[in-house]
Order: structure tokens, then C-alpha cells, then sequence
């Protein structure tokens, strides 16, 4: 992957010609600062989202906007829960405002689509009330077919490749916190940053239907995964890389290109 | 249902007197005021998870306070997006900021356990940070062993329920807005509030995987319903609403019971 | 009363077409969660402003939207204090924002005339900066001859009506807490949420003339009324009530008509 | 009246070793920029609640804060409205902020007794607001016995003195805005801010029992008084003055030496 | 200097007049409340910014807004730290919604260019982001041709003035905090304020070159100025109040003047 | 430079461990995302603020959290202006809300010394704001002896170092934007990121003494830069960078060995 996708290593006169002369699309990768358990770096949300949205703006001839390397809080039930050491989070108000002022400029600048590429499954909502809240300050004139646009990564893996990945049956994304998904994607994508003779084994957590606050320490499991990584290879990662990577880009064309699209 | 549950309904000497004799648990339900197709109020949210409130409430000897009448803005993915004339909205911050003032004061009067029962989709994240923020304010002491839960009562619906009001496979929670479920409690427990003459048909909308915003509107069906209420009857509405009932009401017990729980 | 004039009973599709066919006015009622004595439930003031709006609405042809269950913070010379058990407020910012979203989007939505309806005396001026706030979002262009109206529906009793209710003389509203006018008002609209066998006697609370914080808890009456309703009668809540609603009534429907108001 | 009462006109040194001495009593004035007619300056409202401050702190021996010289928006029906030039204010949320601040500073610091004299009727509740919210940060352990008042200075003049200001019957606080009271006091504290040859005459302003915004502006009256200053003179400024600093020096002193009050 | 400059001086009616007939000019002198060792009072930096800001508007016919009397918080490098008693601060949310509730005032009211005249260090960026946010609420064409500024009064001491008020040379603006310059102006300006039998001497306090927090007490002299007013005298005030006050009366005439200035 | 001192390459159980048995330092680079001229990257001051935080870290067996990669708005006096196309900024609130954000929670996680090491001049007293909001949720007990520190990297380049930099005379660090400093420091740093070829020549940017908003665009150079980068090498690059690194390493040494310095 070449690093001239990415927005922070141009320089200003090279993007004001560009935003002159193309409909540019900017993705900006969503990650947080989280624990990943015993065999996952503490920013993998934040390398995943950013190698994703690498890939999809190589197809596209996009650009990569800084990610965002904190995200809201996490949670017990879906990565382990905020009290965990390492796990460093911004609240709510923190994500949305910065979404908002981002979405804001960038749009002045002239982007023609903005693309918030998640990684982190509590910053969904965050994001989403940021974007809004940006918008309100432009009117329809001043907006003009520009918009904004928020996904997460993982609902873009097709049914086939999970299929492929768990042959034992999708136990579903709810507990893929430093599980197969996040570990074989690591391995293919940065597998320095890998060590899988520390990764947990066991069966995966079984959690409440509610969330409770004070959390209950105890119920998340030592090893901080909500389920194991067992089986998780480099291969898998390509394979969940490539078809995740590809049918974000397809569906961003797309949607670029959907002249018919009332606004 | 009696209305003996209804915290509103209580005069204040008598609360302060259960307050100091019982261990009280109270049930907030969180709607929200939004378009629900033309065969539903746009009260639906909040009276559906007031009417699931009050059953649990009467299981368990539980309060229930005045419901959120007003949610976080509609989604398009899953109620039909914020344009909708009828669909009246608070910000984030503003759901955020109701939960942690309500939390902080109900902890504070001596509740042992505040339930947020949620109705409406959008809410929940906000709905868990505020929560949280009110926590930030009592050290461990101040708090003791009362704590907070936050949970949607569709997710108590068990799989034998699922199979029986949905014959032909259940299609997912995330495009039943105005559909079955919905449909079928309202008939059962506020029947004269639902006109079937009105309920559309057709197929369940097809969205794409992405939030845009500004929503391009002609991806809403003109219904504003994501699916069709087809086959929704008063009896399926009893049978989901008892299901999710006993099912909450157990999980709630379950949990002021279980003196193991380390917090 | 029927219910015909609450939103919430509303269908989306309903109100689109009316919004669309007249100049359609909103009634908000906004009450409190706040300890009303012995006697009196602690949704007096939500019951009552829903109660009172209604009875205009119906008058007028407009709308009912869902009330405000909670309010600002009880103050020590006219609710109390807020350090009672029952009493569950909203901090300004919170009842400023609920405000401000809500008069946004009512007047996006096209209602014409939107009205603030309060019961509960702490609220106004917060009410009156979240529709200030609101209107700011708003050109001129954008609002055409629309505006919102804030009142409290007890500035609108007589002069003859006060001296039927209070025949040794009228004592200030400002200590009519639990007293006379809200325990009457409430034997006449919800006469099984009273108790008056439970009413507390005695003379009226004296107060100092500033407000203290940390309030000096001993100053409020054991009973948390500030005066006695001594006298209270469903017959005097009638009255009220009656003069009440004839009078907000016949106000807003000249407001309405009034082609001459210059903006 | 000497300067020696102002905190801004202390050394540092000096107010410490007071601190560590005294129970002190800190009078903070809150006033507002606002139009008072064509005879009146627009800092009236902080130059009569610094002056009344100065007053009362010299028979107390209490200090004088800087004032608030800005406040919240001037209302139609009791300061003409926030639309008209020279009115210069603060939304609530700074209001609120300023005096929250401050309290905090303030206790920190050491002072006994912090009292806001509010001389602007609109800045109430939202100074109530910042004073409830300081408080917040303090548990009881580090507040003691030290708390803080709220109180306008117009709540402290005698039905006697009322009597004979006016003659002919007291209309009412809610329309003295540029009227007898307030030319009155500044006859007598700051003569040379009068030109009472501008000064507008004519029957009070009648304005409707709501607020409305956008407001009427043609219901303001043209001087932007609500009520004449027919018959203000020094003297019953002078008359006005000595009962207020009078009986609030008194109000203040007992507060403080009642060692009875259980907080 | 006379006090006709002085905003909350006029009426409503003159600042009107002359806001239609004038491209009028309003200064807002900002301050803080804050020690200034035992020799100088807490209000020096309101005092000296309000008397520099009328010398200003004396020179070009402009007003001069109540000053803010009170600042962001005191830093140890700057002014000593935050923590010493008589320094009382805002934090930074309040002085930037103070500025930018005034700035957006009084832009609407007519007012051509609004400088902030800044007399205590810490203030600036603050200041900074509320006119920058003010600004956000108005498009250019409401704006016209009206803009806010920005400015320290010490940024325009000259060279040369600076050579004969430290003959030994001149030790950098940042350790300027009760020293030679706010001493020397304070003697000429208000000299009552000033007692110099109480002036601390030594030699300047060697400060980190990071921001430690908590501050480090100890690290402040006990005097609380961070540089001794050796020398200062009310003729070097004069020399330098006269200096900084021309220079800025003729930057602001420059920049009104300046037609070819393109916005 | 090894990439072992960054966090987000560390498991959360390695991180625990460490945390267990060091007194750890945390470093946070704090960035923007800014036009530089059209021979700098627009992320160069966070490229700059990593590498001098990991040279420090390494030097200190410290650590560094994920750099903040947008900082606050441009000034036109120090970076050009915050409306040139590629500048990319957060405002006030969330710069001050990030920062607590991350502060509360590190120091929650047991971090000892916790550096904010700034790299873009305008983030200064924002991050202070953060800093120190966030240690008001924390009693002496709960914070022990930790604590944070601020400083920018060019505070630490000795007068030796510019001497031999800039031979004709320190102009000042007002004017190095996309000066000399930087560009040498990036072409020691990452000199494919460097293009010399568009370096822009002429003489320093000459600005007001004051901020003028909305800006006047034209008081900008064309470049962007504030001065030439003439005669920046890699060489000189890294003297600056050795200089700066070895002297903030040796003043955070100093302060954490300390143990004189009294709280």
C-alpha cells in the first residue's frame, strides 16, 4: 500500500490543485485506544480502520484523513468495558464535537463525499450525531451535493468469507472483540504486531442482555477477549481484507456515481 | 395493569416511606415521538415500552417513572430517518444530559436498581453515557452496592416466540419499524390507538449498509414503515409482550438476587 | 375530554395532511416530578398543564404534544426544595435543550403557533431562553409568520375567580404550593390522585425574601406544601379550571387572528 | 460612601490576612447593559446594585465584588426587549457559567457568605442556577458552614416607603423598568446620569399575559420605558435606597448570626 | 480623561443616533481579577486595560464597553497560579461564551470594528475563540464590512520607550506580572491604588519552561510578582501609557481607514 | 528510533504490568492538521511532535500515547489562518475536552508524569484548559503524586543552537512557520516528506501587532509560509532536534527525581 493516499503527507498547494480539478472523496479511519487482549496491540481498531481505508481509497483514488486514534468508551459487552487498563476512551460529547468540527471543515474545503470508516463498534452513534450536527450549519445552497457518509468495516465481510473464516458457523460481531475477525485481519496487515503464543483459548464470553454501570468487573474474561482467536491466520486475513476492502469501494463508487440520487 | 405502579401517581410521603423499606427498583421507559407508518401513533415507542415497564413493574413490586416522550433523532436505517414530518427529536446531548440529571437525582432519593427500558433504537448509546456520566459524580461509598441498567426490551423476545409470530423466518430487528412486532403489540395492548385499514404492504425496504446524511429521502418508503406489519394480531402481540415481560422480569430478579456479584 | 388532541394518538400521514391544510397551533404542557405534599401526587404538575391544555386545545382546534414530565430543580419559596425524595428535576442546561430541540423541530415541521404551557413556576425562564435559542436557527425567511408563546396557565385566573376560590383573600401565588388552587384544580380533573384526608392544616410557610443555598432544609414545612388547602373543592376547581382554560383560550385565538401584529 | 468595601481595590496580602481573620461576607451586584429610556444610562441596573451593594457591605462589613456589568436577555415584559440597541446580554449558559465560577473561587477562598444582589429582574433564575451548580463540587466536609444568597434588591422595600413613592398606588414591579423606582434611585445616587428632561411620560405599557418571540417590536412602547418616571425624584430615591440597604444589611446579619439555622 | 467614552454611560437613544449616523468604533477593555502582590490591587489589570482603552477612544472617538473584571485563570508563569487567594477566574468555557455572546450583540447592534483590548496575558486565545465563533453566526452578507480585533496593550510599547523604563535592559513581557510596567502605570494612572512602602524587591523569579499541574506552590515567590518594580515610577506610567495608547489609536486608524484592506 | 516507546503498539497486559512496577511517563505529541507551504506536509506538526516526544521517551524509558493529529484553529499570525484549504482544526471545546478526556484517564490508569509536548503554537492554552479541568474531578488523596506537564519543543532549542541556525540573527519564533526550524527538522526527521524544490524565498511575513477576524486574507503570503525556509538542512535539523530532545529529556529527569518539591 502506498502512502500517497494519505491526506497528513500532502502538501496544501498539491491538495487545493486537486480539490480544484476532482470531486475528491475523503475517508477518515474511526479507531479507538482499547484493550485487545494479551496478542493485540492497544491501537488495533485504530490500524484496521486505517489499512481499510487505505485500500478502499486506492481503489477509488481517495484519500485518508488522520484517524481518529481515541473512540467513545468501551463497553463490557462489546470490548470489555472502560475500567480495563489501557483502554483509554473520550466521552460522548468528546467524539461527537470532534466529528463535528471535522466534518465541518472539510466540507468547506470542498470535499465532494466524506466518509467516516469505523472501527470501533461504540463509536457508531457518536459519529453519526456529529455528522448531523455538522450539516445543520450549511444550507442546501451552500451543501450542494456534497454529504457525508458512516459505515463500519465488518458489515461489509460477505457472507461467503465468513463462511470461509468460521467454518463452525458466525458466532456474530457482538462478541468479536480480539477474537478471529481483529486477530487474523492483525496477522495479514501488521503481523509484527501479532504474538499469538499469547493469545487466549476457551469458549466465549457469555454476557448479559443488559448493560450494567458500575460494570461487574468479573464478568469479562480475564484475557479481556470476548471470544478466542482460535484459527486465526494471516490467509483469513486476506481473505476478510480484500472482500471487506472491495465492497466498501464498490458501494462508494457507486454511490458517487448515482447521478439519479434525489437529495 | 393497575396503576398503582406509576411513580407520578404516588405522593412523596408515601415513596420516602418505601424508600426507607424496601430495596426499590424503578423502571424508566425511554420512547420517542416518531412516524410509525400511517396505521401507528407516532406515541408508539414511548407507550409500548411504558406498557412492557409496568408488566415487569408488577412482577417485581417495581416503580415506574414518567417515560422519555421524545427520543434521539430517527435514523433511516432504522425508523425511516429525521425529515418525516410527525418525527419530533433531541439531540444527543440533550439525551445524554436528561439521563445523567434523572440517574443522579434517582440515586440520590435511595433507588436500588434504575432500569432504562428502551423502545426506541436510536436512544440506547446516549442512554449508556449518560448514565454513566451520573456515576462519575458518587464515589464507591456514596453509591454502595445500587447500580444502573440500560436494555431494549426486543431483545428479550425469546426464539420460540420469534418463530411463531414470524412463520416464514424473522427478518432481522433492523427494519422492523412499523412492522410486526410493533403492530402486534400495539393491537394488543392499545388496540383502538391502531387503524389496520391504514397498514401497508409490499416488501421490507432495502437500505444500503452506510448511513448518508443529508438522507437522500426516496430511500424511505412512503409508508415510513421498513416492513409490513402482514399478519400482526392482537394474539401475536400478547404473546410477544408476555414473553419479553416474564423474560425482563426474570433477568431483573435475577440480578437484584444475585448477592455474589462482586461490583 | 376527548382524546382527539393529543399528538401522540396522531399517525404521521394524519398530521401531514393537516399541517398541510391549516395554520395548525401546538400546546406543550410542561409540569414537574415534584413532592406536592401528603395529598397530592407527585405528577401534579404535568396532570394539570396537560389537563389545562387540552381544555384550550380542544377550544381552538389545535394540538396537544406530549407533556415535559420533569422540570427544573424545586425551589425552596415555591416547590419546597429540591432536596426532598420525590422531587426529580432537570438541571437548566437540560431543560434548556429539550426546549431548543423541540421548538426547532415543531417549527420545521410547520406547526404555526407553538405554545408553552407551564404548571410548574421554576421553568420559565429556562423555557423562555430554549425558545429564544431555537429562533436563532430560524431566518426570517425561514419563519415566516410562525412564533412560539410561553405562559403559566395561572396568570390567566381571574380577579372574580380568586375571590370566589380564596374568599378571606387571595395570598400570592408564590406560596401556592400543595395549597388551595392545585388541590382543587386536581379534585376536580383527577379526583382518585387526591387524598384529603391526608391534607396538611395550618398557617401559611414564611419564607425569607432571599434564596439560600445549601438550602436550610428546616424552613420547608414537614408537610413540603406552603400552604394549606384548607377549603379546596371540586367545585373551585372547576371554576378555576374553567376560567383558566376560557382565558388562554380566547388570548391565543386572538394572538392567532391578529393579521395586524407586525413582526 | 468610601471605596474601601470594593475587592478589586484589596492587595492580595491584605484580603488574605482578612480571610484568615474574619468571617467575611462577599456582595457580589449583578446588573445587566440595557436600554432605560431615553433619560436613563444603559448601566443602570449595575450602577444601582453596586451602589445598593456598597450600601449594605459598609453597615456590615462585608466586601463588594466586581459587578456582572452584562446580564441575561432583557425580556419585553419587563425590560422592553432584547431586540433593541443598546441592550447588550449574555445567553443563559454564560449567565449561569459566570456565577458558578465565581462561587466556586469564591468558597475556595474562604469567604463565609456569598451573596448575589441582583438589580436586573431577567438574571434570577439563572444566577440561582450557577450558585446550585458550585455547589455541587463541594461535599459537606469542605463547605461547612459557609453557603450562599440570592435576593433583588427591589424584594426589600417597605410597603411604607412603597406608600409614599407612590401616591396614587403602587403599580406593580413588573412594569418598573426605566420608570419611578429606578429614576429615583439614580436621582439620588447618580444625579448627573439623568437627563430628566428626556424623560418619557404617558400611561404604563400593557402587555399581554405571554411571552412571544420572535417578540412584537411595536408593542414596546417607543421610549422603551414600561411605565413613566412621573414624579421621581432624589429624595424618594433617597427614601428607596436607605429602606433597601436598610433592611437587607438587616436580613444579611441576622442570617449570619444565626447560629440556630441547621443546614 | 472625561467620561463620555464610556458605554453604560449613554442612553439608549444617543448610542442609536450615533449608530446611524457614525461608522462607530467600541472598545472592550479586558482584565482579571487577580494578585498582584501586596502593593497592587486586584482589580490592576480591569483598571489599566479601562484606562488605556479610553485613552484609545478619547484619540479616535470611539466607546469604551464595560470591562471584563474578571479573566481565565491565572497561570504560575504568567500571573503567579490560580491558586493564590484574591485570584478569582472564569475557566475557559465562560470567557469564551462571554465574548461571543458580546461580540454577536454587538455586531448586530451596529457597531463597525469591536477591539478587544486585553490586559491580562492569560485572556488571549480565549478571547480569540469566542470572537471566532461569534463570527460563525453571521454570513458575509450580513457582515459587511465589520470586524472584531484583537490586541495586548504591552505588544505596543515601543523600543524606545521600553530602553528608558529599563535602563539595565528590558527582562521579556513574561515575568512582567506586578513589575515595572503595571507598577509604574498603575502610579500614574490611579496612584491611590498604589502602595509602594509595600513593594516586594529581588530578583526576578526563575520559572520552569513547562506548565506544571498541580502547581508546584512553592515555585511562586511569596510575594506573588514574578519580577520586583524596582524603578517604577509614574513618570515612566506616563511615558508608557502615553506610548502604548498612540500607537494603538493609530493602528486602529490605519485599519478603519484602509480602504483597500480586501476581506 | 525503535517504535517500542509507542502505546499503541503495546498489549494492555504488557502495559499493566509495567504500570505495576515503574513509575511510567506518558508523552502525548499534540499536533494539527495545517497548511505548511508547498514544500511541508500538512501533518507536519504532528510528524515533528512524535519525534521529538519518542527521542525524549527513549532517552526516559517513557512511553508515547497516540499523537493528537488535528490541533486548533490556524492564526493567521502564527500559521498563515485558519482559512486556507488543508487546515484543518477543532475548535476550543474540543480541544480543552479532549484533553481532559485523556488525562482523567490515564492518570486513572496510573500514568505518574503525564506530558503534553506541543508542536503547533495556537493548542497552548487549550490543552492547559484540559489539564486542568480534569484534575478537578480528582482529591489530593486520589492523585498522590502525579501530575502533567505542558510545554512546546522550540522552548527547549538553546541560544547556542540558534546562533548556529540562524546566522544572521534569530528572527523570532512568531514567524517560523514553514520556516527554517521546521523544514530543517523534517529534513532530518523525513526527508521524502520534504520537497526543496518548492520551498518559497522573500522576506518574512510582516503582520499587525493585533488578530483581525474575519481575517483579510491577502495579509497572508502566497506560500502560506510565514518565513523562507532558506538555508534549512537536514544537518541543521539535527542539531535543533538533539538540542531540543536531550534538554526536555533532562528537564522531565529532573522534575520526576525530584523529591524536594513540595505539592
Amino acid at each position: 500500500m502506498s502512502s500517497n493516499v494519505f491526506l497528513d503527507q500532502l502538501d496544501a498547494h498539491t491538495l487545493r490543485d486537486r480539490l480544484e480539478n476532482e470531486k475528491l472523496a475523503l475517508i477518515i479511519p474511526v479507531g479507538s485506544l482499547e484493550q485487545h487482549g494479551p496478542h493485540l496491540p492497544l491501537g488495533t481498531d485504530a490500524m484496521l480502520s486505517t489499512k481499510v481505508a487505505a485500500g478502499v481509497a486506492e481503489k477509488l483514488g481517495a484519500l485518508v484523513a488522520p484517524a481518529f486514534a481515541y473512540g467513545y468508551k468501551s463497553q463490557q459487552k462489546s470490548g470489555g468495558g472502560n475500567h480495563l487498563v489501557g483502554t483509554t476512551s473520550l466521552s460522548a460529547a468528546t467524539v461527537i464535537a470532534q466529528t463535528k468540527d471535522l466534518v465541518t471543515s472539510y466540507l468547506k474545503q470542498g470535499f465532494q463525499q466524506i466518509i467516516f470508516l469505523n472501527g470501533h463498534y461504540e463509536n457508531y452513534q457518536f459519529l453519526y450525531e456529529g455528522m448531523d450536527l455538522a450539516l445543520e450549519s450549511f444550507n442546501k445552497e451552500q451543501l450542494g451535493d456534497r454529504y457525508t457518509l458512516l459505515l463500519s468495516y465488518w458489515d461489509y465481510v460477505g457472507e461467503e468469507t465468513l463462511a470461509q473464516v468460521y467454518p463452525n458457523g458466525f458466532p456474530g460481531w457482538d462478541i468479536e472483540h480480539g477474537g478471529v475477525l481483529e486477530t487474523a485481519l492483525m496477522l495479514h496487515l501488521s503481523p509484527h504486531s501479532v504474538d499469538m503464543s499469547r493469545a487466549p483459548g476457551g469458549p466465549a464470553a457469555v454476557l448479559p442482555k443488559f448493560d450494567r454501570l458500575p460494570v461487574v468487573a468479573a464478568r469479562t474474561p480475564q484475557s479481556g477477549c470476548l471470544s478466542a482467536p482460535d484459527g486465526a491466520t494471516a490467509e483469513k486475513g486476506k481473505l476478510l481484507y480484500d472482500d471487506a476492502v472491495s465492497a466498501i469501494a464498490a458501494d462508494l463508487a457507486l454511490e458517487l456515481a448515482d447521478a439519479a440520487v434525489a437529495v
